[in-house]
């Protein structure tokens, strides 16, 4: 049902993609490098999984496979980048850098994008800014499948939120989630697997609690974080509004329903009020507050602390934000990472598509 | 069961009780100004029922009536405040003023407060950058009572997070939620009626969920946003933790388990790892981004459009975050706030203590 790939040979094929589609060798690299982070770390919803959905996109003229990417708009300590239609995993790194760049001068730097894609996973953006001591935040919003709270109407994307914050001795704190109950990932392994989905997670097209997996492709929603008012659903659609509004509202992207789709046989939304998807990326220079190697002695406390904490019975330990996808990291960058049969499939028409190996 | 009281009488009370305790004039009106607030927007655990805390806090020298405030570290678009012990009513309206001041030279403002207390809702302080075309933001640290994901040990608060975003002529979006299920606030209420809680809010001291209202009381824990792994509270023990570090590790103020206790009976912490509470503030000059006016025309339609989102069968309509609290605060100014017959004595007993009318 699966086969075993190493890091490498994803790696190029990745590259060999993105160069068939016309990206210069320099943005193929970095495009890869982001997307197959998603794979090496384990959220194998936004790895190679996505990018036969990045060429029909391409395919579709809705992905410049070579922009203009700029900056249009700046301050000290903000920026607004226009990605030129390009590819996230391209754009994304570019305006995040200009974040770390501010910071390095101002402190802080705050880059908000428009005009661009699916960006692969927040934390590879929101991670850049650990080899700089500093702690980087990477948003942005996305195709509408949440309803918000009272509401069935699929009105928010996912919009996950990444955060990294550096330590000394210890690994970084790394956050990465999206602002529902459940990623959209995981129901589509369920409803590959045709199992049921937890209640919480999904609701009907009449907006009623379902396990049905599949209720999301038919009409219904995925549900905020929160799952439901009164387990505070209101405040994952707050969560999702505000991604939605720092990503899209401040750069000039489009926002909530009328948020570009990622499958390429979905209409555009009509009357669009902007141009593309939205992110938004922080960085905040640790010593901009108090010496570096202060903070992240008090990170490497405020870790260990945390990871003494008295486990619940059944549970063997307290994790910290970060720790499966890094020890998933390192398993994988060992013994290799397996890729699903349909996925596998998937590559190899794509591979065939650009008369490149797989 | 409940008295009416107008905010006026509510405010002049409070602001006799600040200046009993020593405060300036101009402190004892910011102080109560804040504290108000609360009562004034519904949200009635952070308002004069809390009152006699801060006195309490203060007779245990804990809180410092005459502080010193003062920025001790600042880049173009950072801070670091030490509050010097002060009421966090009077720290956090000086801490946000500096982002907000940042923020006009900068673009963007970000200050990290340590050496604080209590500082009312969260609301208060990021809506101050409204009337400036900013976006604001505010969070705070607290008093561990909430368990992380697989652990029954209280490691952090309720941790609240505010963002308020200007719109035009609509008004403004402002999402103000405690990091957890449900409010401290909330379970206060049920504790009081011994009703049950729902499940998802409280683990027992075994960590198993319950609905047990007083389970919190008896060595059990606040669940983060989510309830269960399931259910995604490993994301709201993830946001909890960055408003934790951001709060207090990047200030220099007692984080995670050590964070200073609200009640002054509760000793504080062995070995604290920094100085009273710690806050963060953010402020970003809308304009930074793109002109006022072409964002605020775009929230405008943002708002518009999630209130025409189609509602769920049984409900009326689909809310923006502010909506509830704005109306409550309408009618409350007008109508006047009701205070809890527990509460009222509790007034009582302040006002007698100091020999000023209630």
């Amino acid at each position: 049902m699966e086969k075993i790939y190493s890091y490498a040979q994803l790696y190029e094929f990745t590259v060999n993609v993105f160069k068939a589609m016309g990206c210069s060798d320099a943005d193929a690299a970095l495009a890869a490098t982001v997307l197959i982070s998603a794979d090496a770390r384990g959220i194998d919803s936004h790895g190679v999984a996505r990018l036969s959905g990045y060429v029909r996109l391409w395919e579709a003229k809705r992905i410049n496979a070579t922009p203009n990417i700029k900056i249009v708009h700046e301050t000290p300590s903000t920026a607004v980048v226009d990605g030129d239609a390009g590819l996230g995993l391209v754009v994304a790194p570019f305006a995040m850098q200009v974040a770390i760049d501010k910071a390095r001068q101002a402190g802080t730097g705050w880059v908000s994008v428009r005009n661009s894609n699916h960006f692969g996973i927040a934390g590879y953006h929101a991670m850049m800014a650990l080899q700089h001591d500093m702690i980087g935040m990477a948003m942005t919003n996305a195709s509408a499948l949440v309803a918000p709270t009272f509401s069935v109407e699929r009105m928010l994307g996912t919009n996950p939120i990444a955060v990294a914050i550096p330590a000394a001795t210890q690994p970084a704190f790394v956050a990465d989630f999206a602002t529902t109950t459940a990623a959209n990932g995981k129901l589509e392994i369920l409803q590959r697997k045709n199992a049921d989905a937890p209640l919480g997670w999904v609701q009907d097209k009449e907006g009623r609690d379902t396990t049905d997996a599949n209720a999301l492709k038919q009409s219904g929603a995925l549900l905020p974080l929160g799952s439901d008012r009164e387990h505070g659903s209101h405040k994952g659609y707050a969560l999702g509004s505000i991604v939605d509004i720092f990503s899209a509202v401040l750069s000039g992207a489009s926002y909530g329903p009328w948020a570009p789709p990622f499958p390429a046989y979905v209409p555009m939304p009509q009357n669009m009020p902007g141009e593309g998807l939205g992110h938004f990326f922080g960085a905040m220079r640790v010593d901009a507050f108090r010496p570096a190697d202060e903070f992240k002695q008090h990170m490497d406390n405020w870790i260990d602390r945390f990871r003494k904490a008295k486990p619940a019975q059944g549970y063997e330990k307290v994790l910290i934000p970060g720790d499966p996808e890094r020890e998933m990291e390192a398993a994988r960058m060992k013994s290799g990472i397996p890729v699903v049969e349909a996925v596998a499939e998937d590559l190899k028409t794509v591979a065939q598509k650009f008369n490149i190996n797989f």
